[in-house]
Protein backbone atom coordinates (compact mmCIF):
# COMPACT_ATOMS: atom_id res chain seq x y z
CA UNK A 1 0.00 0.00 0.00
CA UNK A 2 0.96 3.55 -1.00
CA UNK A 3 1.33 6.36 2.16
CA UNK A 4 1.14 9.84 2.14
CA UNK A 5 2.84 11.43 5.11
CA UNK A 6 3.08 14.98 6.06
CA UNK A 7 6.18 15.99 8.06
CA UNK A 8 8.37 18.73 10.09
CA UNK A 9 11.58 19.15 9.73
CA UNK A 10 14.30 21.41 10.50
CA UNK A 11 14.04 22.75 7.01
CA UNK A 12 10.50 22.89 6.67
CA UNK A 13 7.49 20.96 6.13
CA UNK A 14 7.12 18.54 3.31
CA UNK A 15 4.77 15.39 2.46
CA UNK A 16 6.81 12.25 1.68
CA UNK A 17 5.79 8.71 1.03
CA UNK A 18 6.01 6.70 4.19
CA UNK A 19 7.05 3.07 4.09
CA UNK A 20 7.54 1.06 7.15
CA UNK A 21 9.71 3.36 9.25
CA UNK A 22 11.12 5.49 6.41
CA UNK A 23 9.80 8.98 4.94
CA UNK A 24 11.03 9.75 1.46
CA UNK A 25 10.56 13.78 0.70
CA UNK A 26 7.99 13.70 -1.84
CA UNK A 27 7.22 17.92 -2.16
CA UNK A 28 6.49 20.94 0.22
CA UNK A 29 3.67 20.82 2.12
CA UNK A 30 1.10 23.49 0.82
CA UNK A 31 -1.17 24.87 3.60
CA UNK A 32 -4.08 22.68 3.51
CA UNK A 33 -2.28 19.69 3.85
CA UNK A 34 -2.42 17.06 1.73
CA UNK A 35 -4.98 16.93 -1.35
CA UNK A 36 -5.44 13.47 -2.49
CA UNK A 37 -5.56 14.02 -6.03
CA UNK A 38 -4.14 11.66 -8.70
CA UNK A 39 -1.44 14.08 -9.39
CA UNK A 40 -0.34 14.43 -5.83
CA UNK A 41 -0.36 10.66 -5.59
CA UNK A 42 1.83 10.48 -8.28
CA UNK A 43 4.29 12.62 -6.84
CA UNK A 44 3.98 10.80 -3.32
CA UNK A 45 4.63 7.40 -5.06
CA UNK A 46 7.37 9.29 -7.39
CA UNK A 47 9.18 10.68 -4.30
CA UNK A 48 12.87 11.16 -4.69
CA UNK A 49 13.99 13.44 -2.03
CA UNK A 50 15.38 13.35 1.28
CA UNK A 51 14.92 10.25 3.21
CA UNK A 52 14.18 10.34 6.49
CA UNK A 53 13.35 7.90 9.65
CA UNK A 54 10.42 8.09 10.98
CA UNK A 55 11.37 8.94 14.70
CA UNK A 56 13.83 11.72 13.43
CA UNK A 57 10.85 14.12 11.81
CA UNK A 58 7.65 15.36 13.76
CA UNK A 59 4.58 13.88 12.16
CA UNK A 60 1.78 16.19 11.50
CA UNK A 61 -1.89 15.63 10.58
CA UNK A 62 -1.36 14.75 6.94
CA UNK A 63 -4.75 16.17 5.70
CA UNK A 64 -6.35 19.40 6.85
CA UNK A 65 -9.74 19.43 5.89
CA UNK A 66 -12.15 22.27 4.63
CA UNK A 67 -14.67 20.14 6.41
CA UNK A 68 -15.34 17.14 8.56
CA UNK A 69 -18.58 15.49 7.78
CA UNK A 70 -19.15 12.68 10.37
CA UNK A 71 -21.79 9.97 10.46
CA UNK A 72 -23.35 8.94 13.65
CA UNK A 73 -24.97 5.83 14.63
CA UNK A 74 -24.06 4.54 11.58
CA UNK A 75 -23.06 0.51 12.95
CA UNK A 76 -25.99 -1.31 14.43
CA UNK A 77 -23.77 -2.25 17.41
CA UNK A 78 -23.49 1.09 18.10
CA UNK A 79 -26.87 2.26 18.07
CA UNK A 80 -28.21 -0.77 20.06
CA UNK A 81 -25.77 0.81 23.13
CA UNK A 82 -27.30 3.51 22.50
CA UNK A 83 -30.66 2.70 22.55
CA UNK A 84 -31.46 4.95 19.93
CA UNK A 85 -33.20 4.43 17.25
CA UNK A 86 -31.93 3.10 13.95
CA UNK A 87 -31.42 5.90 11.60
CA UNK A 88 -33.50 6.04 8.47
CA UNK A 89 -30.99 8.78 6.70
CA UNK A 90 -27.46 9.52 8.21
CA UNK A 91 -26.90 11.49 10.80
CA UNK A 92 -24.39 14.32 10.11
CA UNK A 93 -22.80 16.53 12.09
CA UNK A 94 -19.82 18.35 11.85
CA UNK A 95 -16.22 18.88 13.16
CA UNK A 96 -14.70 21.90 13.34
CA UNK A 97 -11.16 21.39 11.06
CA UNK A 98 -8.89 23.17 13.65
CA UNK A 99 -10.01 19.62 16.02
CA UNK A 100 -7.14 17.65 13.54
CA UNK A 101 -4.15 16.82 15.08
CA UNK A 102 -1.44 14.33 14.33
CA UNK A 103 -0.95 10.22 14.30
CA UNK A 104 0.84 9.98 17.58
CA UNK A 105 0.13 13.65 19.36
CA UNK A 106 -1.51 14.08 22.76
CA UNK A 107 -5.32 14.37 22.96
CA UNK A 108 -5.54 17.20 25.34
CA UNK A 109 -8.63 17.44 28.19
CA UNK A 110 -9.63 20.44 28.33
CA UNK A 111 -10.59 21.95 31.36
CA UNK A 112 -14.45 21.74 31.76
CA UNK A 113 -15.04 17.90 29.82
CA UNK A 114 -15.47 15.45 32.31
CA UNK A 115 -16.84 12.74 29.92
CA UNK A 116 -14.13 11.97 26.77
CA UNK A 117 -14.68 9.49 25.06
CA UNK A 118 -12.92 7.64 22.06
CA UNK A 119 -14.53 6.62 18.79
CA UNK A 120 -12.40 4.94 16.42
CA UNK A 121 -13.11 5.22 13.04
CA UNK A 122 -12.58 4.74 8.88
CA UNK A 123 -12.12 8.08 7.21
CA UNK A 124 -12.62 9.23 3.85
CA UNK A 125 -10.36 12.18 2.00
CA UNK A 126 -12.22 13.06 -1.08
CA UNK A 127 -9.56 13.54 -4.29
CA UNK A 128 -11.86 16.29 -5.79
CA UNK A 129 -14.32 18.25 -6.20
CA UNK A 130 -18.22 17.14 -6.59
CA UNK A 131 -21.94 17.78 -6.21
CA UNK A 132 -25.01 15.42 -6.64
CA UNK A 133 -22.58 12.38 -6.56
CA UNK A 134 -23.86 9.76 -7.79
CA UNK A 135 -23.64 5.92 -5.48
CA UNK A 136 -21.85 4.10 -8.92
CA UNK A 137 -19.49 7.42 -9.29
CA UNK A 138 -18.77 7.36 -5.66
CA UNK A 139 -15.45 5.64 -5.09
CA UNK A 140 -14.07 7.64 -7.96
CA UNK A 141 -14.17 10.81 -4.97
CA UNK A 142 -12.13 8.80 -2.61
CA UNK A 143 -8.81 9.70 -2.83
CA UNK A 144 -7.41 8.77 0.19
CA UNK A 145 -8.36 6.38 3.20
CA UNK A 146 -7.09 7.25 6.89
CA UNK A 147 -7.73 5.84 10.71
CA UNK A 148 -9.49 8.54 12.84
CA UNK A 149 -10.36 8.93 16.22
CA UNK A 150 -13.37 10.85 16.47
CA UNK A 151 -12.82 12.26 20.02
CA UNK A 152 -16.08 13.12 21.73
CA UNK A 153 -16.84 15.38 25.15
CA UNK A 154 -19.84 13.37 26.16
CA UNK A 155 -20.20 16.54 28.74
CA UNK A 156 -20.88 19.11 25.68
CA UNK A 157 -22.08 17.18 23.37
CA UNK A 158 -25.01 15.76 25.51
CA UNK A 159 -25.31 17.68 28.44
CA UNK A 160 -26.13 21.07 26.60
CA UNK A 161 -29.10 22.96 25.41
CA UNK A 162 -30.50 21.42 21.76
CA UNK A 163 -27.66 18.91 21.92
CA UNK A 164 -25.99 19.92 19.02
CA UNK A 165 -22.47 17.72 18.72
CA UNK A 166 -20.03 19.99 17.34
CA UNK A 167 -18.69 21.66 20.03
CA UNK A 168 -17.80 18.29 22.11
CA UNK A 169 -16.61 16.81 19.26
CA UNK A 170 -14.59 19.82 18.08
CA UNK A 171 -11.95 20.33 20.84
CA UNK A 172 -8.34 21.01 19.93
CA UNK A 173 -6.73 17.61 19.31
CA UNK A 174 -10.07 15.78 19.23
CA UNK A 175 -9.43 14.50 15.56
CA UNK A 176 -6.32 12.70 15.80
CA UNK A 177 -6.05 11.66 12.25
CA UNK A 178 -3.44 8.83 10.24
CA UNK A 179 -1.02 9.16 7.32
CA UNK A 180 -2.88 8.97 4.25
CA UNK A 181 -3.56 5.49 2.35
CA UNK A 182 -3.46 5.26 -1.57
CA UNK A 183 -7.61 3.48 -2.02
CA UNK A 184 -7.94 0.28 -3.27
CA UNK A 185 -11.04 -1.09 -4.20
CA UNK A 186 -14.93 -0.20 -2.60
CA UNK A 187 -14.93 -3.69 -2.22
CA UNK A 188 -11.39 -3.67 0.13
CA UNK A 189 -12.84 -0.70 2.11
CA UNK A 190 -15.71 -2.57 2.77
CA UNK A 191 -14.29 -4.94 4.09
CA UNK A 192 -11.98 -3.23 6.69
CA UNK A 193 -11.38 -4.30 10.67
CA UNK A 194 -11.71 -0.91 12.86
CA UNK A 195 -10.00 -1.83 16.40
CA UNK A 196 -9.83 0.88 18.98
CA UNK A 197 -7.85 -0.65 22.03
CA UNK A 198 -7.11 1.90 25.53
CA UNK A 199 -4.12 1.29 27.26
CA UNK A 200 -3.90 -1.77 25.59
CA UNK A 201 -7.65 -3.37 26.08
CA UNK A 202 -9.50 -3.39 23.46
CA UNK A 203 -12.74 -1.62 23.40
CA UNK A 204 -14.36 -1.59 19.60
CA UNK A 205 -13.55 -4.22 17.52
CA UNK A 206 -16.06 -3.85 14.04
CA UNK A 207 -16.07 -3.80 10.11
CA UNK A 208 -17.09 -1.75 7.82
CA UNK A 209 -19.29 -4.59 6.70
CA UNK A 210 -21.51 -3.87 9.12
CA UNK A 211 -21.61 0.43 7.93
CA UNK A 212 -25.94 1.02 7.92
CA UNK A 213 -25.16 3.96 5.13
CA UNK A 214 -22.30 2.11 3.29
CA UNK A 215 -19.18 4.68 1.64
CA UNK A 216 -21.46 5.02 -1.81
CA UNK A 217 -24.44 5.98 -0.03
CA UNK A 218 -22.66 8.39 2.79
CA UNK A 219 -21.15 10.68 -0.59
CA UNK A 220 -24.75 10.33 -2.20
CA UNK A 221 -26.97 11.90 0.99
CA UNK A 222 -24.18 14.34 1.89
CA UNK A 223 -23.39 15.79 -1.74
CA UNK A 224 -27.33 16.28 -2.14
CA UNK A 225 -27.25 19.98 -2.00
CA UNK A 226 -23.73 20.58 -0.76
CA UNK A 227 -20.16 20.48 -2.15
CA UNK A 228 -17.94 18.78 -1.08
CA UNK A 229 -14.61 19.73 -1.80
CA UNK A 230 -11.21 18.16 -2.52
CA UNK A 231 -9.22 17.51 0.91
CA UNK A 232 -12.97 17.54 2.26
CA UNK A 233 -12.80 14.38 5.19
CA UNK A 234 -15.41 12.14 5.72
CA UNK A 235 -16.09 10.35 9.19
CA UNK A 236 -18.01 7.34 8.40
CA UNK A 237 -18.91 6.47 12.27
CA UNK A 238 -17.86 4.56 15.16
CA UNK A 239 -19.03 0.88 15.65
CA UNK A 240 -19.93 -0.35 19.68
CA UNK A 241 -18.03 0.30 22.96
CA UNK A 242 -17.84 3.68 23.10
CA UNK A 243 -16.67 4.65 26.81
CA UNK A 244 -19.79 6.38 27.20
CA UNK A 245 -22.38 3.06 26.82
CA UNK A 246 -19.96 0.74 29.46
CA UNK A 247 -21.14 -0.06 32.78
CA UNK A 248 -19.74 1.75 34.46
CA UNK A 249 -18.60 4.30 31.75
CA UNK A 250 -15.25 4.44 30.80
CA UNK A 251 -13.38 7.64 29.96
CA UNK A 252 -10.45 8.43 28.81
CA UNK A 253 -8.19 9.79 31.86
CA UNK A 254 -4.74 12.05 31.57
CA UNK A 255 -1.87 8.77 31.29
CA UNK A 256 -4.48 7.13 28.63
CA UNK A 257 -3.10 6.12 25.35
CA UNK A 258 -5.12 5.20 22.37
CA UNK A 259 -4.80 2.97 20.15
CA UNK A 260 -7.35 2.88 16.86
CA UNK A 261 -5.93 -0.04 13.99
CA UNK A 262 -7.34 -0.15 10.79
CA UNK A 263 -5.60 -3.53 9.19
CA UNK A 264 -4.71 -2.36 5.31
CA UNK A 265 -4.97 1.44 6.46
CA UNK A 266 -2.85 2.51 9.46
CA UNK A 267 -3.43 3.21 12.79
CA UNK A 268 -2.80 6.37 15.56
CA UNK A 269 -1.63 6.27 19.04
CA UNK A 270 -2.55 8.70 21.02
CA UNK A 271 -1.66 9.54 24.27
CA UNK A 272 -4.11 11.52 27.01
CA UNK A 273 -3.53 14.36 29.01
CA UNK A 274 -5.01 17.83 30.96
CA UNK A 275 -5.01 20.75 29.51
CA UNK A 276 -3.34 22.20 32.79
CA UNK A 277 -0.72 19.80 32.63
CA UNK B 1 -17.20 53.35 8.45
CA UNK B 2 -14.46 51.26 6.20
CA UNK B 3 -15.35 48.21 4.27
CA UNK B 4 -13.85 45.63 2.55
CA UNK B 5 -15.05 43.34 -0.26
CA UNK B 6 -13.30 40.87 -2.63
CA UNK B 7 -14.32 40.89 -6.10
CA UNK B 8 -13.58 39.95 -9.23
CA UNK B 9 -12.66 41.01 -12.59
CA UNK B 10 -11.18 39.91 -15.81
CA UNK B 11 -8.04 40.03 -14.39
CA UNK B 12 -8.35 38.56 -11.45
CA UNK B 13 -9.74 38.45 -7.55
CA UNK B 14 -8.51 41.29 -5.34
CA UNK B 15 -9.16 42.96 -2.23
CA UNK B 16 -10.78 46.39 -2.46
CA UNK B 17 -11.67 49.31 -0.05
CA UNK B 18 -15.86 49.95 -0.81
CA UNK B 19 -16.71 53.63 -0.52
CA UNK B 20 -20.58 53.59 -1.63
CA UNK B 21 -20.62 52.84 -5.18
CA UNK B 22 -17.01 52.51 -5.95
CA UNK B 23 -14.38 49.76 -5.28
CA UNK B 24 -10.42 51.03 -5.06
CA UNK B 25 -8.04 47.92 -5.67
CA UNK B 26 -6.06 46.90 -2.36
CA UNK B 27 -4.57 43.80 -3.58
CA UNK B 28 -4.79 40.38 -5.08
CA UNK B 29 -7.50 38.58 -3.37
CA UNK B 30 -5.90 35.41 -1.13
CA UNK B 31 -7.57 31.89 -0.84
CA UNK B 32 -9.13 32.17 1.81
CA UNK B 33 -10.46 35.56 1.48
CA UNK B 34 -9.66 38.53 3.47
CA UNK B 35 -8.20 37.85 6.83
CA UNK B 36 -9.37 40.94 8.92
CA UNK B 37 -5.83 41.82 10.37
CA UNK B 38 -4.98 45.00 11.47
CA UNK B 39 -2.30 44.95 8.40
CA UNK B 40 -4.86 44.15 5.95
CA UNK B 41 -7.14 46.80 7.25
CA UNK B 42 -4.06 49.36 7.23
CA UNK B 43 -3.85 48.36 3.15
CA UNK B 44 -7.47 48.51 2.64
CA UNK B 45 -7.52 51.82 4.03
CA UNK B 46 -4.40 52.48 2.07
CA UNK B 47 -5.91 51.50 -1.31
CA UNK B 48 -4.88 52.84 -4.56
CA UNK B 49 -5.24 50.59 -7.38
CA UNK B 50 -7.83 50.30 -10.12
CA UNK B 51 -11.36 51.95 -8.93
CA UNK B 52 -14.56 49.81 -9.95
CA UNK B 53 -18.15 51.07 -10.37
CA UNK B 54 -19.48 48.10 -8.31
CA UNK B 55 -21.98 47.11 -11.04
CA UNK B 56 -19.18 46.40 -13.18
CA UNK B 57 -17.26 43.63 -11.36
CA UNK B 58 -18.80 40.61 -9.55
CA UNK B 59 -19.25 40.93 -5.69
CA UNK B 60 -17.52 38.15 -3.98
CA UNK B 61 -17.82 36.42 -0.46
CA UNK B 62 -15.19 38.64 0.90
CA UNK B 63 -14.95 36.33 3.58
CA UNK B 64 -14.01 32.13 3.13
CA UNK B 65 -14.23 31.20 7.29
CA UNK B 66 -12.17 28.18 7.91
CA UNK B 67 -14.95 27.23 10.74
CA UNK B 68 -18.71 29.32 10.83
CA UNK B 69 -19.28 28.88 14.82
CA UNK B 70 -22.97 29.90 15.29
CA UNK B 71 -24.97 30.88 18.01
CA UNK B 72 -29.06 29.13 18.18
CA UNK B 73 -31.62 30.76 20.09
CA UNK B 74 -29.58 33.99 21.50
CA UNK B 75 -32.37 36.67 20.98
CA UNK B 76 -35.13 35.84 23.94
CA UNK B 77 -37.68 36.82 20.82
CA UNK B 78 -36.63 33.74 18.53
CA UNK B 79 -36.55 31.37 22.04
CA UNK B 80 -40.41 32.21 22.95
CA UNK B 81 -41.42 31.99 19.37
CA UNK B 82 -39.95 28.30 19.40
CA UNK B 83 -41.61 27.07 22.85
CA UNK B 84 -37.63 26.23 24.22
CA UNK B 85 -36.61 26.65 26.90
CA UNK B 86 -33.87 29.58 27.26
CA UNK B 87 -30.33 28.02 26.70
CA UNK B 88 -28.17 28.86 30.15
CA UNK B 89 -25.43 28.07 27.88
CA UNK B 90 -25.00 29.12 24.43
CA UNK B 91 -26.66 26.81 21.73
CA UNK B 92 -23.85 26.02 19.56
CA UNK B 93 -23.65 24.20 15.89
CA UNK B 94 -21.80 24.45 12.31
CA UNK B 95 -21.89 25.93 9.18
CA UNK B 96 -19.71 24.22 6.47
CA UNK B 97 -17.52 27.46 5.14
CA UNK B 98 -18.97 25.35 1.51
CA UNK B 99 -22.17 27.44 2.09
CA UNK B 100 -20.62 31.01 2.11
CA UNK B 101 -22.08 33.24 -0.55
CA UNK B 102 -21.80 36.91 -2.06
CA UNK B 103 -23.51 39.45 -1.07
CA UNK B 104 -26.07 39.56 -4.03
CA UNK B 105 -25.68 35.58 -5.19
CA UNK B 106 -29.20 33.72 -5.08
CA UNK B 107 -30.35 31.10 -2.33
CA UNK B 108 -30.60 28.36 -4.52
CA UNK B 109 -32.89 25.76 -3.13
CA UNK B 110 -31.87 21.67 -3.23
CA UNK B 111 -34.26 19.65 -4.27
CA UNK B 112 -34.55 18.01 -1.40
CA UNK B 113 -35.33 20.81 1.02
CA UNK B 114 -39.27 22.20 1.47
CA UNK B 115 -39.17 24.50 4.12
CA UNK B 116 -35.94 26.75 3.33
CA UNK B 117 -36.05 29.60 6.01
CA UNK B 118 -34.08 32.98 6.45
CA UNK B 119 -32.34 34.27 9.41
CA UNK B 120 -31.00 37.92 9.86
CA UNK B 121 -27.85 38.01 11.85
CA UNK B 122 -24.69 40.12 12.93
CA UNK B 123 -21.46 38.32 11.83
CA UNK B 124 -17.85 38.89 13.61
CA UNK B 125 -14.79 37.84 11.87
CA UNK B 126 -11.84 36.90 13.92
CA UNK B 127 -8.75 39.18 13.03
CA UNK B 128 -6.34 36.76 14.98
CA UNK B 129 -6.02 33.22 16.30
CA UNK B 130 -6.87 32.51 19.99
CA UNK B 131 -7.49 30.02 22.69
CA UNK B 132 -9.57 31.04 25.62
CA UNK B 133 -10.06 34.33 25.28
CA UNK B 134 -11.38 36.23 28.17
CA UNK B 135 -14.40 38.62 28.05
CA UNK B 136 -12.49 41.37 28.29
CA UNK B 137 -10.12 40.74 25.77
CA UNK B 138 -13.14 39.47 23.55
CA UNK B 139 -13.21 42.86 21.52
CA UNK B 140 -9.55 42.63 20.40
CA UNK B 141 -10.55 39.60 18.16
CA UNK B 142 -13.07 40.69 16.50
CA UNK B 143 -11.82 42.03 13.18
CA UNK B 144 -14.96 42.67 11.27
CA UNK B 145 -18.63 42.80 11.40
CA UNK B 146 -20.65 40.99 8.59
CA UNK B 147 -24.05 41.03 7.76
CA UNK B 148 -25.27 37.25 7.36
CA UNK B 149 -28.12 35.10 6.16
CA UNK B 150 -28.35 32.21 8.45
CA UNK B 151 -30.17 30.45 6.10
CA UNK B 152 -31.59 27.55 6.94
CA UNK B 153 -33.53 24.16 5.47
CA UNK B 154 -35.71 23.13 8.45
CA UNK B 155 -36.31 20.06 6.70
CA UNK B 156 -32.81 18.59 7.04
CA UNK B 157 -32.64 20.79 10.14
CA UNK B 158 -35.22 19.01 11.96
CA UNK B 159 -36.72 16.22 10.65
CA UNK B 160 -33.39 14.09 10.41
CA UNK B 161 -32.45 11.78 12.90
CA UNK B 162 -30.65 13.08 15.79
CA UNK B 163 -31.59 16.58 14.83
CA UNK B 164 -28.33 18.13 13.96
CA UNK B 165 -28.61 21.60 12.77
CA UNK B 166 -25.67 21.32 10.68
CA UNK B 167 -26.57 20.11 7.24
CA UNK B 168 -29.73 21.98 6.97
CA UNK B 169 -27.82 25.00 7.07
CA UNK B 170 -25.07 23.87 5.40
CA UNK B 171 -26.13 23.56 1.89
CA UNK B 172 -24.48 25.28 -0.72
CA UNK B 173 -25.04 29.63 -0.83
CA UNK B 174 -27.02 29.14 2.38
CA UNK B 175 -24.96 31.67 3.88
CA UNK B 176 -25.13 35.17 2.10
CA UNK B 177 -22.28 37.23 3.47
CA UNK B 178 -21.58 41.15 3.61
CA UNK B 179 -18.55 43.12 2.65
CA UNK B 180 -16.77 43.19 5.84
CA UNK B 181 -16.66 46.22 8.16
CA UNK B 182 -14.26 47.71 10.50
CA UNK B 183 -15.70 47.82 13.27
CA UNK B 184 -15.90 50.58 15.99
CA UNK B 185 -16.55 50.32 19.83
CA UNK B 186 -18.08 46.73 21.33
CA UNK B 187 -20.68 49.33 22.69
CA UNK B 188 -21.54 50.23 19.24
CA UNK B 189 -21.87 46.64 18.27
CA UNK B 190 -23.78 45.82 21.09
CA UNK B 191 -26.76 48.15 19.78
CA UNK B 192 -27.28 47.21 16.44
CA UNK B 193 -31.03 46.92 14.10
CA UNK B 194 -31.09 43.75 12.51
CA UNK B 195 -33.77 43.96 9.98
CA UNK B 196 -34.60 41.12 7.39
CA UNK B 197 -37.38 41.85 4.86
CA UNK B 198 -38.72 39.07 2.51
CA UNK B 199 -40.11 40.45 -1.30
CA UNK B 200 -40.51 43.21 0.90
CA UNK B 201 -41.91 42.73 4.07
CA UNK B 202 -40.69 43.17 7.22
CA UNK B 203 -40.00 39.69 9.02
CA UNK B 204 -37.42 40.41 11.32
CA UNK B 205 -36.38 43.64 13.33
CA UNK B 206 -34.66 43.36 16.48
CA UNK B 207 -31.31 44.80 17.97
CA UNK B 208 -27.82 42.74 18.90
CA UNK B 209 -28.95 44.90 22.67
CA UNK B 210 -31.41 41.72 22.91
CA UNK B 211 -29.07 38.79 22.94
CA UNK B 212 -29.14 36.64 25.64
CA UNK B 213 -25.05 36.22 25.15
CA UNK B 214 -23.32 38.99 24.16
CA UNK B 215 -19.91 38.99 22.12
CA UNK B 216 -17.74 38.97 24.58
CA UNK B 217 -19.64 35.92 26.27
CA UNK B 218 -19.55 34.42 23.31
CA UNK B 219 -15.94 34.33 22.22
CA UNK B 220 -15.29 33.26 25.90
CA UNK B 221 -17.32 30.51 25.52
CA UNK B 222 -16.42 29.22 22.35
CA UNK B 223 -12.54 29.75 22.97
CA UNK B 224 -12.64 27.17 26.30
CA UNK B 225 -11.22 24.03 24.74
CA UNK B 226 -11.60 25.64 20.81
CA UNK B 227 -8.78 27.65 19.13
CA UNK B 228 -10.60 30.20 17.50
CA UNK B 229 -8.40 31.30 13.75
CA UNK B 230 -8.01 34.02 12.36
CA UNK B 231 -10.73 34.87 9.33
CA UNK B 232 -13.22 32.26 11.57
CA UNK B 233 -16.64 33.50 11.36
CA UNK B 234 -19.39 33.82 14.61
CA UNK B 235 -22.76 33.95 13.24
CA UNK B 236 -24.36 35.81 17.04
CA UNK B 237 -27.90 34.15 16.70
CA UNK B 238 -31.05 35.44 14.64
CA UNK B 239 -33.98 37.38 16.53
CA UNK B 240 -37.61 36.67 16.08
CA UNK B 241 -40.11 36.09 13.33
CA UNK B 242 -38.69 33.44 11.42
CA UNK B 243 -40.54 31.93 8.47
CA UNK B 244 -40.84 28.42 10.31
CA UNK B 245 -43.07 29.82 13.10
CA UNK B 246 -44.91 32.23 11.58
CA UNK B 247 -48.77 31.25 11.29
CA UNK B 248 -48.83 30.26 8.55
CA UNK B 249 -45.07 29.22 7.60
CA UNK B 250 -43.63 31.66 5.62
CA UNK B 251 -40.69 29.61 3.81
CA UNK B 252 -38.77 31.12 1.16
CA UNK B 253 -39.67 30.31 -2.43
CA UNK B 254 -38.02 31.17 -5.94
CA UNK B 255 -38.53 34.51 -7.24
CA UNK B 256 -38.52 36.05 -3.49
CA UNK B 257 -35.67 38.47 -2.61
CA UNK B 258 -34.20 38.74 1.07
CA UNK B 259 -32.48 41.45 2.39
CA UNK B 260 -30.80 42.16 5.78
CA UNK B 261 -29.72 45.03 6.89
CA UNK B 262 -27.59 46.20 9.63
CA UNK B 263 -26.89 50.03 9.60
CA UNK B 264 -23.44 50.91 10.24
CA UNK B 265 -22.54 47.49 9.33
CA UNK B 266 -24.35 46.90 6.05
CA UNK B 267 -26.53 44.89 4.24
CA UNK B 268 -27.12 41.75 1.63
CA UNK B 269 -29.55 41.13 -0.56
CA UNK B 270 -30.33 37.61 -2.09
CA UNK B 271 -32.34 36.62 -5.08
CA UNK B 272 -34.24 32.94 -4.19
CA UNK B 273 -34.60 30.05 -7.21
CA UNK B 274 -34.91 26.39 -7.23
CA UNK B 275 -31.76 24.01 -7.78
CA UNK B 276 -33.02 23.15 -11.14
CA UNK B 277 -34.24 26.29 -12.36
Amino acid sequence: MTQAVQFETQEGRFIGRLDGDTITTAYDAPTPGFIPSAENWAAVEAAAGAAHAVEDVKLLATVRPGKILAIGLNYQTHVEETNLARPDVPVVFAKFPSSVTGPTDDIVIPREETRTDYEGELGLVLSKTGYRISKEAAWDYVGALVVLNDVSGRRAQLETPMRQFTLGKSFDTFTPVSAATKPGSLAEASELQVKTTVSGEVMQDGNTNQLIFDIPSIIEYLSRGTTLEAGDLIATGTPGGVGDERKPPRYLVPGDVVEVEIPGVGSIRNGVRAEDS
